[in-house]
């Protein structure tokens, strides 16, 4: 891990950045201060590293009563005033803290990633660069056939003889595909191999021949209140394991900074659920006593084990 | 000036903000944090002042440096960098700096500046609280007669006593409006009178009879691409006087913020020009000794007024 | 009413509009194109009308089936594939439907309005033109007090006294404004008063003297993605009367262009609920027979009676 | 290329859809509608086809003139309006026009392709289904060694002995990766191999072994405006080749849709240039007769150069 946490960040540059503070009158997060640069491992060569930050807890409180004015001057304290602007999505003051992370990640989580298009994106440029020889290879715990039961999903885990089959496969092509890269390049600077007076394929077009599990970077900014909903549907159980962990990573990062808006963020969307008309319709009937049916409430069999599971009750 | 200012933010709370300074690891812009949390009057009752920011010119290199990789080791100074970036309309790394500033306008200003919405925004609720008795009356020095030749814009300036008339109107009309708001809400708290036992209309609907001339007040956070694309529109001669003025004194504020980006900014966005692709083909006709004229170039005689505008000619 | 509505469209653009119908190869929405350029009133002058749309319901099936490819071949059919997308917020094949409106409305209602940045907006321009004289007057039945349990809100409706004395200052007021605004102007055309030799202001001064509640109107095009989530705040019973009133006309358009698709936003948006942890957990004791307090689940009083509400459960 | 059209458009459902026209009051554009749906075929197996369109110039002018009110009554006619608008930029009324692509495209050009956020796209889901084999190779008169002037660019192209290689490279690996994505999945449906009690490993980890060359396929919609600023840098000679053929190919169709808007862009963006402050008083000064220099005019070598060939003028 860490020599690939070198490839990307130097050790003395994070060491040089956090030899000494400077005084600023701006809202301090004094545990993301602590983390400030530094990288979290994620997956077998990734990590995440905040480099930058606006706001924390009290920007978000702070917003609310420009918006409530003097209107405002008896309202509780901050963290009941956070929770309740979660709570009713009143959701622009959370816009108005920001976070900016160093993230290197494989190209195929990339891909995902950028579906969620309010933050801004420097990648490292395979065009103009030359990227290193790092793939992705998933964990034995994590290699799961398909799912029977979720097209989209991984099932049962790999015996230890088809996991090895795997991991063989993955690495040989990774492997085959990035000597061909440097083959195509043959640089003198950047490439292990290099042949004088043999060709020297233009970058931009050397590097289609690598998967989509190689690993790129970026620096990615986003404001706190995308960034909850990139947390709610990537932390979410049903989002691909490898997105996952990078998202339940920033969780944690996002804990440190803004804690009390962190706290109702997990009440209120992560540990929450949305319930439909019929489904609000269904409890109030049951706990009135009544015995209620998939189809005495007009729900189909698939919405109704929904609700069931959502309620934490056995199927029928 | 100094008791409007009061009104909406007061002294002692920017001083108690300024009081001490904590330390971090961020990147800090001194002149910036000279007057972090300082207002700068703005027309007749209006401010604008920072309030947070995230970055400084070296952010904007630390970003592009991203996507380059390695391959910029060789790459010239930062100065030069960023005006490579901005001459070749490299946007994203400007977007990796972050500002946020507290502004108090008057509503037909706020109804323009929204018109850029890749920003975020808090702004005092009127439904939720009672807006003050401020409101914007033009100095004699900007009262311009309807434009002969921009059908949106200022011509001839009133003469004294012209002058004298329009603003007796403006605040005999603002003025009762105030009067029948305070006279509608009927607060105890927030009206300067209360009648017991009389009607209080809803807030939401009492402030539907203020002129579009009241102040409002918002917090208003964009990144610094944005920020740039909102100050080349409205820093324009074009723009509306009163929204000038405010994009104006953050234009100054940006200066103290990011000046390599700044100047980079007032180089190639605010002083240069687009010049199209008839208006080239004259450029270059002129340059080689040719004569040229509109009907030669192809061009109205609008268009061509614009060019020799923009190469400082005389219309002929 | 019918004035008004001539005034900013003219019915016989409308019937030539509707003249004669064009053949074209894309989706069609039958009963949209019945109401296509018509103007539904809304508020005193007010009215919203469609002036074009892209889509229906079977675009958002097909570019569901796009992300699924050959894997939806057995799915359901499309009601229940929209259903399910809806259900999972899987928001991006709404977003494949466009729809865009022309509306006028007053100018406080269009403040709120332009909170929605993901909108594309074209604003009749009072720097460009003269507004008419044309100003919301509340109709008795929704002049409410202010609110004594919701800050934002409205309370008892007023009694015929009160509400002639409002009427009365509103109109007086607004008329007050117009004839100054008409007086600053003192244009030939467009103004119903002339004076020669006079002053005539420049539009984007005069415009300043107009209180909020003056109409102006604007074309603007949205997403269904977006459309939906416009509605479900503004449709909201704690949506401001005035707003509420046009996302209705709205949301009617809506169910005539695609039904399936407002059919579940009905069920899942509107109808629906969110149920933070804490509420789950307290409905599944509930469930189980157990006696829940707000204390015993670690509820706000607040909280509390929301979830109560929530349940249909008179508050103890 | 036929075949390749048919795995992922039939040319059945293609005829299905123009069998018959149905009557609309929309705005029609008879030479879109003329190739509607039909694929536009780019690179070795990709493609760009319309699959549904809102509005024509037409709509461009109408939302520009709900702008200006009756102001425009004496405008000219349409044609210079559009072109006065790109001229001055102001772009809303571009906005109003929204244009819905399928589009066949290599991985590492869709990578690119998203950086452009202000758009609405379904991608075809790998985690979701299978992946066809089809995979890019360039052609051999864009095979370029890498450029030694410009870093993410290419020179001279190969000679045909080098060309014979890499295209074996590219070949061989991009074969050898989709062997072992079928050898992975091993699903009775959907994979040429199928061997019975062996694994079958989630589709959404076998995925992560294709090379950045291997398609995919998305629904991309986009308004005129944000699709003229795509096309702006895409269809620019410093855009790689292979998203510079998707570019022009939907500048072929934007033309066919909006010929006024498209007329309008080429002039002012496309054959457009911005010139700096500094640019424009060298060019001011050559046009008095003054010989200047970079230096004289305080720009550097690399600046000066971009001017002269701006200006056409042979470097010194």
């Amino acid at each position: 891990m860490k020599s690939d946490l070198e490839t990307a960040v130097l050790p003395e540059e994070i060491q040089a950045l956090r030899e000494e503070t400077k005084p600023t009158y701006r809202a301090v997060s004094p545990e993301l201060e602590e983390i400030l640069y530094k990288p979290f491992p994620v997956l077998d060569h990734g990590f995440v590293r905040v480099v930058d930050y606006m706001g924390d807890d009290s920007a978000i409180v702070q917003a609310a009563r420009v918006s409530y004015g003097k209107g405002t001057k008896k309202v509780s304290e901050d963290k009941g005033l956070i929770q309740y602007l979660m709570r009713h999505r009143h959701t622009t003051p959370f816009e108005m803290c920001e976070i900016k992370f160093h993230i290197k990640l494989p190209i195929f989580v990339a891909r995902e990633w950028v579906r969620h298009r309010t933050a801004n994106i420097n990648e490292y440029s395979a065009r103009y660069s030359i990227l290193d020889r790092e793939f992705y290879t998933p964990s034995p715990d994590v290699l799961g056939k398909q799912s029977l039961v979720n097209r989209q999903g991984r099932g049962e885990i790999l015996n230890p003889e088809e996991t090895e089959k795997v991991l063989h496969l993955l690495k040989r092509d990774a492997s085959q595909c990035y000597d061909t890269y440097e083959n195509l390049l043959n640089e003198k600077e950047g490439c292990t191999v290099f042949k004088p007076g043999e060709l020297g394929l233009a970058r931009e077009l050397a590097r289609i021949n690598l998967p989509v599990n190689a690993y790129t970077q970026w620096y990615w900014k986003i404001d706190l209140h995308n960034l909850f909903h990139f947390l709610s549907l990537r932390a979410d159980p049903y989002a691909q394991h490898e997105i996952q962990v990078y998202a339940k990573t920033m969780l944690d990062i996002v804990q440190k900074w803004v804690p009390n808006a962190c706290e109702a963020f997990t009440e209120y969307r992560l540990k929450g659920r949305s319930v439909s008309g019929k489904g609000l319709a269904a409890i109030k009937r049951m706990l009135a006593g009544e015995s209620v049916t998939a189809e005495s409430i007009g729900m189909s069999g698939r919405e109704w084990r929904e609700l069931m599971d959502v309620l934490g009750r056995p199927e029928k």
